[in-house]
């Protein structure tokens, strides 16, 4: 790809990445057109919107962390730009995190995270049941440890998703409100007719796979449920931190929004393109979510929806080229927020013919091998 | 009111109660209009549809029971002209209903039902566990115990309420989409305008107090939260008869739907004009039906919702006239659907100048005292 011969971009898919793309694409001067039935839908309207690499790290999964903590540095500028070009709130929230543990296997799940952490140079704080409790009040006896992680940061999924929408419009985006079939050098097919351009971006979480033969079964969808609470009069004042489990060894998150609302998540299920909400999911999220904070108790449950993030078999995105003209830029799974900043850097500068920062060399698709 | 003066009837409220009696006046030739902002909404649309008074018979409430058995046997025939007088399906499932309990003091409380009953001299049978389990094979293993109440029946509520409107169009009803504030013989007062008539019926449910100084604050409002569920491919299907609990002392049931539907029902809150789910309901709500009924872990959670009983002190409805051209149809508390026919048939006769039948005379409005 040389800088002179591209002016045309289509995006195809309209979550979070592929709105963040076309924006900046469309800010930075290339003519771009997204491609989706119902953008801002799908698993960004379902997530929960925490921006927190440091609380999600696992061992071996450092380019992981490297990722999402460059990502997360630069989500206030990334925020800041959004407002401005969108003319509203980006959706940003600076409170920090706070994992908590209920039983004994929580609270060690919780040092090993501590120890982890701290052997790749991060600053975490352990805290008592009590120091929990003096952060965040709401916070119930349940809870018998924490850990404080004031880095990673929250942000209100519909927000910015709102802002994204009204930020791309101010570009010159043009949407094209159809479904992608397949996406080719030079073109992406759509039922009955095709949207020609000079480079073509994939973007579409969960839904990517059948529209290029290199992303094919690489990505499958994990399923998730959240339900959405608003806090009615009576109730107490929701935590003003993102609060996320282990509660009894299960993944559960408490992430506040500025309007009184309480996102409870996540659920987990590999079970294909299956968007329904179960009893036992919304059984679960309650449970654990009540376990940890018991005001929720008298909290309004405004909404219960379930997403498809779209994972690979190493949990790290696919980043770069699937072909000359085609860009893959999805496979995100849990951190599709998070990962924008990083992600939208890398897939401007490919668009310009530079290299990406080497960090994204980790999200390559030929990591795969065969394919590319 | 004599016989040839009556001709414009003025139904104020469009759930369950209001369109019957729009639909069965008009039918009988009165020129009726109803009066209700959205029609079919609210507690009948809410309602979990069992007709069961006999699983709910109390001591000390005979006369409820009267009442409710009355109409219990009027329904098979009010069904099927509703069904032939819309077109449609009425909604009613005849498998009857299967009290089940989980712990000690809820098989003590089915041993009082079923005492009672038996002392009234209506048929009942005790079932162990694995009785209960041969005749529903989807109920799991903490039911202990059970009641068979055969003559029981139940209506899908909301397939109903479409027949209804369909029956009520068919026969000439003329739909106001407007609030009443205030009825007083010869007119229903609306915000801005009035509907004159000869009688005026309010049937308003738990909005009925503000109409007219006679009802006052005889009704109160309370609340009820239940669940819709359907079931997945792979979930086990639902009983085919009316579970209820008690479930831990708690009043749950399951009603089952012939579209494969489950409905969840219903908590008791004494909270004024207040229409929002809370977890804490929700919470309670899956928990006892999961202990009844296990395999709906694997259903789909499709709706949550709440409505407001209108209830009375005694728990009987206010069914007369408050004054000349005034006629009351309200107060059903928990028995909307089931006491139905038995009040159409009541305010059929009172707006012929006739007598009503002598069990009616329980819920005359006049027994408050005072305000008659």
């Amino acid at each position: 790809m040389s800088e002179q011969r591209i002016e045309h971009v289509a995006v195809v898919g309209g979550g979070v990445i592929g709105l963040s793309i076309a924006w900046r694409a469309a800010a930075a001067g290339y003519r771009v057109r997204l491609i989706d039935p119902e953008p801002a839908s799908g698993a960004s309207h379902v997530a929960g919107g925490m921006l927190a690499p440091l609380a999600e790290a696992w061992p071996g999964e450092e380019e992981l962390l490297e990722l999402g903590s460059t990502s997360l540095n630069r989500w206030p500028e990334f925020a800041d730009e959004l407002a401005r070009a969108a003319g509203r709130s980006s959706g940003l929230r600076r409170e920090g995190t706070l994992m908590v543990g209920v039983d004994t296997a929580d609270r060690a799940e919780l040092d090993n995270v501590a120890g982890h952490l701290s052997d790749l140079g991060r600053s975490v704080n352990r805290l008592t049941g009590r120091q929990v409790r003096k952060l965040e009040p709401s916070l119930g006896p349940a809870v018998r440890g924490g850990l404080d992680v004031p880095g990673d940061l929250a942000v209100d999924n519909r927000v910015a998703l709102d802002a994204l929408c009204a930020a791309a419009t101010a570009a010159g985006v043009e949407l094209v409100p159809a479904r992608a079939t397949r996406v080719r050098p030079g073109a992406v097919e759509l039922e009955g007719t095709t949207v020609d351009c000079d480079v073509a971006v994939i973007s579409a979480g969960a839904h990517s796979g059948p529209l290029h033969p290199a992303l094919g079964d690489r990505i499958r969808p994990v399923k998730g449920e959240i339900l959405r609470l608003c806090r009615r009069a009576t109730a107490l004042p929701p935590p003003t931190r993102t609060v996320r489990g282990p509660v009894h060894g299960r993944p559960a998150y408490l992430v506040p929004r500025d309007d009184g609302g309480l996102v409870l998540g996540a659920t987990q299920y590999e079970v294909g393109f299956d968007t329904e909400v179960t009893v036992g999911g919304v059984r679960d999220l309650l449970a654990d979510a009540e376990a940890v904070m018991p005001g929720i108790a008298e909290y309004q449950l405004v909404e219960a929806t379930a997403g498809l993030r779209p994972s690979t078999e190493d949990n790290l995105p696919i980043i770069g080229s699937l072909e000359p003209g085609v860009l893959a830029a999805t496979g995100h799974h849990r951190g599709g927020f998070l990962l924008t900043p990083v992600t939208v850097d890398a897939v401007l500068a490919m668009l310009r013919g530079e290299e990406p920062e080497p960090l994204i060399k980790a999200t390559d698709p030929s990591r795969f091998g065969g394919q590319q």
